[in-house]
């Protein structure tokens, strides 16, 4: 069901993979709601996803950009305002990488490298992506900006290694960028923690299936799928959200609200059965 | 603009008192977006406001209670379903009342009876409606419920006496509350923290126009209006938020997230400039 | 091992009970750290517990006081000031129960008059302590205030029902008061939120077991005990932590920011291993 | 007046310049509490400070050291191991630069190198300091680790620039390593969010001047004093806060949890008075 929530309203979405992908799905979304959109991913992404085809089905621009290259944002953004005849409305940000987690160097051993491409990748590619949009004045006033989150960014889980550090990161540039593209040009910045996920970006977390069905049973309403994020994202693109900014917004089924529940507590009670030494 | 966002569900708003409340503009925004309501106010709040005038200019019902009594709701609600012809999908709490307050008892003078019909009107209210209305197993399948807010819950602010203390309670309703629903219903409950609004229950505030201009130029975008809060509302009421529950919400301009902005510290600068036992 | 932290200093600590109680190793620690103490209960605890040993084998007053009861407050502050032959330092509040806990009501099947009293008995207790104790202004300069509190405050727990609520007044009420306090007696108000421990007060909440050892694998230094609350108790109530104030501090191995731990993962895991109807 | 807190104890003090700054008064109150120290800091700012005679005065090893290189901070601990005789059982971590900041470069108009250099030398420095001594095995079980942060972290302060970013990655290291380091070696690691103070460090910032003025006016206790951070940090690398550990921690006289405070509104309010275009 659609409510043209989005009509007349052009946007970018950087991120999208394939049909797992929340990018994919909030892409989707956007289109159903009536926007024109812009797809984006690096060169290696294109190739090996299917955002090719997504974007030829939809008669779509996709343009290639490495989101930490300050120059390919620039061209990116250039051409998203030549193709919409005009300013645009909303952007996604839906990146990250790293690649301690990939080469599964803990925590406690990480590579200074990895960890500045961590960073560079998942954070400050948004910093990147703000700035340049600002400073060629590419966005309508009440436009809308998102990146997506996860809850790692304020509690600690088990094998999410640096990842944690570059969410954190990335909502305190939601929050401080916020505060100026707000008074400057009244363009909000937010971020939705989500529900892990079992996207291919997901994958990658050892562990990732077990923390996926302890979070789906302390959470009442369940984890949040793709689709619902779609929906929710498309209401913060929408007008009727105009002064919700800087705000890390959950949106996991209460998750963040839960210390333990009845169902995680029983599934948990279980191991203790035919375990001896306790 | 309407999006038949709310096309086919039916709801109660609690709270509407006259055309500066809050909860008058989310009714008005409920209709606007296709949904049926049924108003309840106290008998002494309908007499005072022009809620009868609005109830019949729409053709709903207008269902005087008391929502610190169980007996009260359990008939509104009884009503409602009767009315509705079969369960509702929303609820709006918008009430709150201090009699340390308007009787200008300090907070480190509180009468004791008086907090307690603080605590009782403000927020066990919303116990009530909750418990009531899920013993009647009145309310669909992911429906969802909201109540109205302030960041007093979180941070002391000069004059807002106990109704501080009454928010704290209030948000920990939705969050207790919210796990119970959920788990056993798909049902979602919210508050929403919004910016201080000149309305009839603010002015009761001592200092609460200055506190208004602050929190204004304090966030980037400006505090929240009335009108926005509803819009911000119905996004909560739809379908496209069906994993967002045991939040507190804040629509508020980004007041929330701001230590100290430009404009705010320019101004109080101001405050020296003729000042000479600074 | 004593450093004389509080040397010199004079205190009132609300809710030893027997030597399992928070409040009991709490009061040791004051008296082995330089401090002179009054004790109070209620009478009924007082006949139920050993409090009454433990206060004639230090030789300390012990004097019944209802922390309900505004007249049984200023009466134990009044004869507490005689005692000590001036104004004292610092509070203990540790001080909590549900009826709907104990009566097995459940959260949605509240009780309204077990829940008015589960706010008066474990919050709003607080407020009279607080209240009073300024009226009569009893308290030096520089004194300090600590509350105990539990992280259901932020987030649900399953079964630990309108004491979540109870917690969330507290906690308030420790920012609210903590604000007039400290702008006019320099007087600090701050809660510990500690690690759940095996209390007497603790045992009445089903399930309470199960939680423990949760909480123990998630917390990376395991549950804090009633011991090592004590020992912080005392750094709060030194004058070391004097800018300390309006805060509530998680007491608790790391739980409150942990989202999943290895160890825990690990034991949850277990859970599958036998179970065929996963 | 001094406790014997921390006899017996040793530890590594990072940061101290000169008598303003945070890192020496703790250096200080760290010794005349018993404890045994070694300095450390750039070559550089051991040429621009006057830690060198600090060093000389209390006969304590001054290590050089750039916190950024993994290189020299094993030389470091190695050293600070071969000096004491063994393990050490503190460290503290004062360190933060930004050249956008001093460079005058405002949030919107970054420079990506530079903004690298303030995420390494203020934050991800605080991750190498504690995979060195982790992996040299330097740390007594029970050790303590603390870092200083600024409320930044948490809501946008006007002109805090990248530093706001560079705190928040240095909390979630604090949380990220606190649980590796707690659950291996029984270390716990915090921040401490101290009170805008007037050091070498602050005057960097433009405005600083009336943040300063308005936090204290904010804050019910007022701003916290260096010499107040050192009693405070003294308290955590005692054995009185083993449990205490990933919490970020605000020594603020009451700022964080203030939303206005009736001090601050007044001198806001003579704002007005001469003030014709409000």
């Amino acid at each position: 069901m659609a409510y043209n929530l989005l009509k007349g309203k052009k946007g970018i979405i950087f991120g999208a993979l394939n049909d797992m992908s929340l990018a994919w799905k909030i892409a989707e979304k956007c289109i159903e709601e009536g926007a024109e959109i812009v797809l984006t991913n690096t060169p290696l992404s294109i190739r090996m996803g299917g955002v090719q085809e997504f974007a030829a089905k939809h008669n779509i621009p996709l343009i290639p950009a490495d989101a930490t290259s300050v120059e390919d944002l620039t061209n990116l953004v250039n051409q998203s305002v030549e193709h919409f005849g005009g300013k645009f409305d909303f952007i996604l940000h839906s990146i990250g990488m790293s690649l301690n987690v990939r080469k599964k160097k803990p925590y406690d051993d990480l590579d200074y490298d990895f960890l500045q491409k961590t960073l560079d990748i998942s954070a400050i590619s948004f910093h990147k992506v703000l700035q340049t949009t600002k400073k060629l004045d590419a966005m309508n006033e009440w436009g809308s900006i998102v990146a997506l989150s996860y809850v790692a960014a304020q509690r600690t889980m088990y094998e999410y290694n640096d990842m944690a550090d570059a969410k954190a990161v990335l909502e305190s540039i939601a929050r401080s960028f916020g505060y100026i593209y707000g008074r400057e040009r009244k363009i909000r910045i937010n971020t939705i923690s989500q529900s892990p996920t079992l996207t291919t970006a997901g994958n990658g977390i050892k562990g990732f299936d077990s923390l996926v069905d302890f979070a789906d049973r302390m959470s009442p309403l369940g984890n949040a799928t793709a689709d619902e994020c779609a929906d929710y994202c498309i209401t913060l693109f929408s007008d009727l959200t105009r002064k919700v900014t800087m705000q890390n917004l959950f949106h996991d089924g209460g998750f963040s609200s839960m210390g333990m529940s009845c169902r995680a507590m029983h599934q948990y009670n279980k191991s203790f059965e035919n375990d001896d030494n306790k």
